[in-house]
Formats: structure tokens, sequence, C-alpha cells
């Protein structure tokens, strides 16, 4: 098998792309930050709306707007607005909608449905005129291009920058040096070896991925892409979920995937989570955390240099690569994977 | 096997309590409404802060507290408060924080960070003179008597009586007769036959568990506890999720559980997911929902005849006794899972 071509196919090829859509994007929308802060003046909170790797983008939008920017923020649950039409009073938020193509019905009723509810509406897609940019408030159009794959890799990407870029205009700056040092910390990322990691993947039954805080997005949309590519059910979880009930199915054969922060509160408990995996008997495979993280796990594929905040933006890259080889290892299409559309509509 | 026995476990002895259970939380709970709204009064919105099976209880108030009461309600994530130490202003807001032995450090921490960030507090636990209990302004103590076998049955079951009567105090008395007609209808579900649906969860390897809107949360709790009691992997998803990306893994030999609505704006969709199931080649166990949903299962528990937004409380019943029963057909012991704690302390 060919595994050296970096564009043997069209998901390696966006996944090489992410450099300069996240430049595009910064230069695209870091001038809007003055238009986000008078749109949000006077309101008090953040809901995210979205679906699938959108909604792990939105995870990783909620920890940031709550940690870094101190706004309130959580995700909404779709089907209140769409089936069961309550009546709330959101004159005091922000809603965020989340869709590649703008395009899916949910996301674009959900966001109707928040104007109506007294909200401000901001819509973070990869479509120009799309429906959802076209009825929002303010649009913040990510700069990835045309994605073709049906995975989202650089569509995924340039909405982390959209919601960092969202979060430092309502934290007031706090993190546009980081944001800026994004590109490069890709750019280096996309030389990763990830052959010993796609090759234990694909001759591994059962996986889990684990994550938590800023990288708990992260953790989820790893193991969203390994389900949709490479058609395994994998889970993923928040450690803390993970250790209250489900950690009773880790035992001998099973592969743990831990996405680590190199900094902060979180990075060392991950060290205590690898060991109790161990223990159980379960193999590790680690991205990014810290030097000691590096080494306790069995397998490894470094992380980016950045600040906590934005290393998420750049973290899931690795797994891109390594999901993206794991899936023509196992003999699929990662472009096509059976059963899926681009744009999804959640009722047919 | 002997499978007749009703109190073979302490597992069972506890689902065959929950009639009781139920009707003594109600009696003790529903005096508490009018210091419940004298809390909420003046504040606009409801954070819920838990893990595990009550982080499941959690999810059906927060869509309760947002279709039945009108109330903007969300889930946290502990990590902000316990580890990023994010200082929100939370002086508009509910804070319910729900654990079961209100001795979880992560939850009791949650709760005094909330307290600080200006929320007031009302604390769900079924342990009276909990730290939970103690540090909250108003305690909802389930009257769920102690709970010794470890996955959390009647704990649960009375955590959601007290999310309703919240929600019945915040929405001014709109489910007051429908809540008083749910322990019949749990004591009528006792008798549920569940040994085919316990037999071909056994012999199966590939288990999904679905569900939607007030039910999600009953789905959900059936995958965690089917993983924590008979020690399979089991991911619960909405069925909006289940549709946007893992439906590709849906293929001949999984069986897929799904948990419907009776009546409401979701009880339709259900029956067009059974098919798109049974296309991909999956056999569907069905719980509750219409009867021409009944009719497109492979295997059917019948739920409560109940409205809408109480009917979870006992739609876990039949779900409960099944798996109950398929963990003794695979040889384990419910009381007891591996690896687990009846107390879970997140980080050791």
């Amino acid at each position: 098998m060919d595994t050296s071509s970096p564009a043997a196919t069209q998901m390696a090829a966006e996944i090489a792309e992410q450099p300069e859509a996240a430049r595009r994007t910064l230069d695209a929308l870091l001038p809007q930050q003055a238009r986000l802060r008078d749109l949000a003046s006077g309101r008090r909170r953040v809901l995210l709306v979205a679906r699938g790797s959108s909604d792990n983008a939105a995870i990783y939008g909620r920890y940031l707007l709550e940690v870094v920017a101190g706004v309130p923020a959580g995700l909404a649950a779709p089907s209140v607005a769409t089936h069961y039409g309550a009546r709330l009073d959101l004159s005091d938020t922000v809603v965020v909608s989340v869709s590649q193509s703008g395009a899916t019905a949910e996301i674009v009723e959900t966001q109707e449905w928040a104007r109506a509810c007294g909200a401000a509406t901001v819509g973070v897609t990869n479509v120009e005129g799309s429906p959802l940019a076209g009825a929002a408030d303010l649009a913040l159009v990510t700069s990835a291009g045309p994605e073709l794959a049906v995975p989202a890799t650089k569509s995924y990407l340039t909405q982390l920058v959209a919601l960092a870029v969202l979060a430092d205009a309502l934290g007031e700056g706090s993190l546009r040096a980081a944001l800026e040092r994004v590109p490069d910390a890709v750019e280096g990322l996309l030389r990763t070896d990830v052959d010993a990691a796609a090759e234990a993947l694909a001759t591994t039954e059962r996986v889990v991925v684990s994550g938590r805080g800023m990288l708990l997005g992260t953790a989820l949309e790893t193991a969203l892409k390994m389900e949709e590519t490479c058609l395994r059910p994998v889970r993923g979880y928040s450690y803390a979920d993970l250790r209250h009930g489900p950690i009773s199915v880790v035992s001998e054969g099973l592969l743990a995937v831990l996405v680590g922060a190199a900094e902060g509160p979180l990075a060392e408990p991950m060290l205590d989570l690898v060991r109790d995996l161990h223990e159980r008997g379960a193999r590790v495979l680690g991205i990014g955390g810290t030097p000691a993280f590096a080494g306790e796990c069995d397998l490894h594929l470094p992380g980016p240099d950045l600040p906590e905040a934005v290393e998420p933006i750049a973290s899931v890259v690795p797994a891109q690569l390594m999901i993206e080889q794991m899936a023509r290892r196992l003999g699929l299409d990662p472009d096509n994977p059976r059963g899926l559309r681009k744009v999804t509509q959640t009722d047919r």
C-alpha cells in the first residue's frame, strides 16, 4: 500500500490546506471583532447551536467563552426549537449557530427560532450566502474553501478559529497573540509520522477516545471522525465521564486514544488516567500533552507548542492524518464513507 | 438459570421499590414548591450540574424546564469550575446540582463555585445531611431510601421526580396531575416480561441505544446502565446525532434499542428511524412509543400510559428490568460491577 503521498485522497489534500485556510480565516474574521462586541453588548450569555463535527467545535467554543472570556455559555438542544417550539426569553443571549454548509435545516430553523425568542444571532459557516449566513445578524464566514471529502477537516479547524476569534472579541483581546501562532503550528504538524498509530488503530477492534476541558471537543471529534471514516464504533468521552461508569468496560485488548494538554490544570490529571488505563490492561495512544504524559504512553503523536486555549485548533491535525491513513489501511475510501452525505438532514 | 424471582438481586429489589420511592418523594417535595418559586424569583435561567446517571436525569430536567416551564436551561461543564476556576456572573441563575450520594467531590465543589459566582443553589440528593444538601440554599432530598446496588435505579427515578417537581413549580402547576399518576404507572411496568429482550441483548455483541427530546436522558441512561452492569461498550445517542455520522457504523448484526414517546412531536419521527435502521440490516428493540412504532419493532417492551412530559420517569423501568436480567444471563453480578464504586470521584 502506498501511504507516502500526502495527497492520495481528497481528505488528505484538504488536511494539507489547513495552514492556509486558518490564515485566510483569521484575516477575514479578526476585522469583525468590533462588530461582534457591538452585537453582544448588553447581553449576558452565549448559546451554541450545532450538530456533528460542528457540535464538537461548539464544545470547544463553550470552554473558551467561559474560561477565557468569562461569558456563561452552553449548547442548545435543537429539538426544543424545532419539535417542541418552546417559547424562551433569549433577549439576554447571543445565539451562535455553527454549520459548515449553512444549509442544515434544523440549524437554520433553530437560528430563526432564537431570533424570534429575542436573541442576537451569529452564524458560523463555510458558505457565503448560505441560508444560515443570510439570516444571521452577523455571519462569520470561514475561509476553508470548498470541502469535497465528506469527513470535515479544514471546515472544522476553521470553525475553531472562528470561535476563538469570537471568544477573543468578547474577552477583549487576550487570545490575539496566541491565535496568530496557530497557522504555523498547524503547518508543523502536517509532517507528523502517523504510521505506527494508524497501524495500531487499524488492527484493534475496541477503541475509545478521551480528553477533557479545552481538549474535550478534540477527543469527541477524533472519535466521530474515526466512526464516520473507518466505520468502527468508537466512543469519545470526557475522562470524567469515562471514570464515572464506562471505565468498567476497559480491559485487555482495548486501545485508548488520549488527547492531552501540554499545559494548564488538566495536563497533570491525564497522567493518572494513563496509569489507570494501564492497570486495567488497555494500551494508550497519546496525542500532545506533557513530556511525562508522552513518556507513559505506549504510542505517542506530538501536539502543537501553543497555549492551552488555542492548542485544540492544531491538536486535531495529527488525529486527522492518523484517521485518513487508518481508513486506507482498512481498504476504505475516506472521502466517501458508506451511508453519509455532506449536508445532513436530521429528519427525512 | 433462575430468572423468575423478582428479588434475586439487590438491584431487582431496588427496582421493585420504585413505586413507593416515587410516592414518598412526591409527598416530600411537592410541599417545597413555594420555596422553590421564591428562590427562583428574579432569576432567568437554570444550570444543571451532574455526572453519570445523575447527568442523564439532568438532561431530562433540561428539556422539562425549557419545554414545560419555559425557563432557559443547560448543563454545566464541571471542569470550568473545578479545574479552570472561571469567574462567571451567575447572579441571574439557579444552579441545580444532582448527586445520589451528595458526596461526589466535583459536584459539591461546583455547587460552592456557583454560589461564589452569585447563583442560588438547589441540591438534589438522596442523602439527608450530605455535603451537597448541607451547602445548598434549598435541598430537594429524594426519598429513595438507601441504595445498595452499585447501578443507580430508584435513586435515578426519584431524581427525575424531583426535577419534575422543580419544573412544575417554575412552570406554575401544569405537571401536577400527570405527576400524581406516575407511581401507579411505575408499578404497572414492574410486571413487564423482559425475557426475550434480555436474551436478545445478552446474545448480541453490538448494541446502540437511541431516543430524543424528553426521552433522550432515558436512552442515555439505558446505555450507561448496560455498560456499567453488563460490561459491554454500549453507546447512547440522540437519534439526531446518530443520523449525523455514526449511522455509518450501523449494519447487519447490530441491535438498536429505541426509546420512543407515546405522544408528542417526536413520536412520529421514531418510526422513520426504525425503517432506516432496518434498511441498514439492524434489528430494533423498542421501548414504549406509539402502536405503529411497536408494530415496526422486531422486539418490543410496552412503556407507560402517561403524558410525554412525565413519561421518562416510568419508561426507564422496563430498561432496568431488562438490564438486570441481561447481567445475570451473562453470569455477572449486577449489584457489584467490576471496577466501580458507589460514590465516584473523578480525580483520585
